[in-house]
């Protein structure tokens, strides 16, 4: 059996701009907030109209990517799921946790839409990627092969709380402007992320609070008995890449 | 907007060992032949049974893999899929072709148990997969974020015409002699794979026979108004690889 290496010259065929510029606040799977957009921009020599002849006619993508984020800290046998609370070690194999073997992700999310305007761009809906991850792939959703419904729900439960999310007056009327200026939804996006509980596990017991970016927006945070209350919200830096 | 190449040093996770010891009569995606089954054996330094720990709870998992065959071929901006039968060209990402950017294929197939008596060795159903595939990653199907089902069909009808296979009197003895001796359901098998008509569309105009290998057999068959007849099998080396 072989165990070397295998060089093939991996080239991203594209990069993604999307809302999520940190890690912390992304969410951990594609559709859970169905507001989070993003543009997936192909570069040469990949960013060819031919390439995509015919992707307009399927609702949903797959896009297979590099976990860039996590590339530095490497991986490990064994990780502690969130959807655990941290209380149990799985196998790597066994999680989608980002840091894995060769580091690639997989998600499937909504094609809006395809803009020839400037090279070859899908607008894409329901991502749980990062800004700047590097594509290496992208497939038609194929309904035949890929919508297993006789599949199990293996150690994840089928059921998902969630967190009931409030604003204080000041975040909400931030976000009614940031609407106004901006066109985006950023308090239904804010409730998307926020109710899936972002927090790592092992910070779930403290009071302190939060700080997420969303777009160029900087989100404070803090849940108090089970609710999550958005306490603040600031624009840190005008924002040009998305 | 970034264009250089980006080098991740792929690893190979695991091999796979398969039933399709060539491309000519691999099905085309997973599930389309049940009962074809395969075997992935993980290597240094992953074959360790602590990565897969909780793995065993999912009915299916995903396999991410090189196209191994389709390396020398290289890829091309469109291709002529075979659901088409070849009268159209899509675009290369529009498709499930192996001839793609980076060579990443993708298959949901059911995870039927894991063998630790030699490492770690995964027993796979429904595959699609060549015999010593290159593995790079293996996750749990997800249903929550997998099955989408409100998914389109996009280009491909959802309607999937099946070829009639019958067996000539030898044919269907050898299957029988070679199942008693080896425990394989060749006969099976070879239906499952035959009814997808894996004929390149250039060649489904011709009458002349086909020569296919499943496991150790080389399977003679031939396509007559729309039946195919499986004309002779007969054995070509001992397989000591599955």
């Amino acid at each position: 059996m072989e165990t070397s290496t295998f060089d093939i010259g991996l080239a991203p065929i594209g990069f993604i701009s999307s809302c999520f510029k940190e890690k912390f606040g992304t969410p951990r799977q594609p559709g859970l907030a169905p507001s989070a957009s993003a543009r997936l921009q192909l570069v040469e020599p990949f960013n060819k109209r031919e390439m995509v002849r015919g992707l307009e006619t399927f609702s949903h993508v797959w896009i297979q990517f590099i976990f860039h984020q996590a590339l530095r800290d490497g991986w490990k046998t064994t990780v502690r799921p969130p959807r655990l609370n941290g209380s149990e070690r799985k196998g790597v194999l066994a999680t989608r946790s980002p840091h894995r073997p060769n580091f690639i992700g997989l998600s499937a999310v909504r094609l809006e839409g395809i803009d020839f305007s400037d090279g070859v761009v899908l607008e894409l809906g329901g991502v749980d990627l990062l800004d700047k991850t590097p594509v290496l792939d992208i497939k038609p959703y194929l309904r035949d092969t890929d919508c297993l419904t006789s599949a199990g729900f293996g150690w994840l439960s089928s059921e998902f709380s969630e967190m009931e999310v409030v604003f204080e007056d000041g975040a909400r009327q931030f976000c009614k402007d940031y609407q106004r200026a901006t066109g985006r939804l950023l308090a239904g996006l804010i409730k998307e992320v926020l109710r899936l509980d972002p927090r790592p596990a092992a910070q779930r017991g403290r009071k302190h609070e939060f700080a997420m970016l969303l777009f160029d927006v900087n989100i404070a945070w803090q849940v108090t008995d089970g609710v999550c209350r958005v306490v603040s919200c600031s624009r840190v830096a005008p924002d040009d890449s998305f």
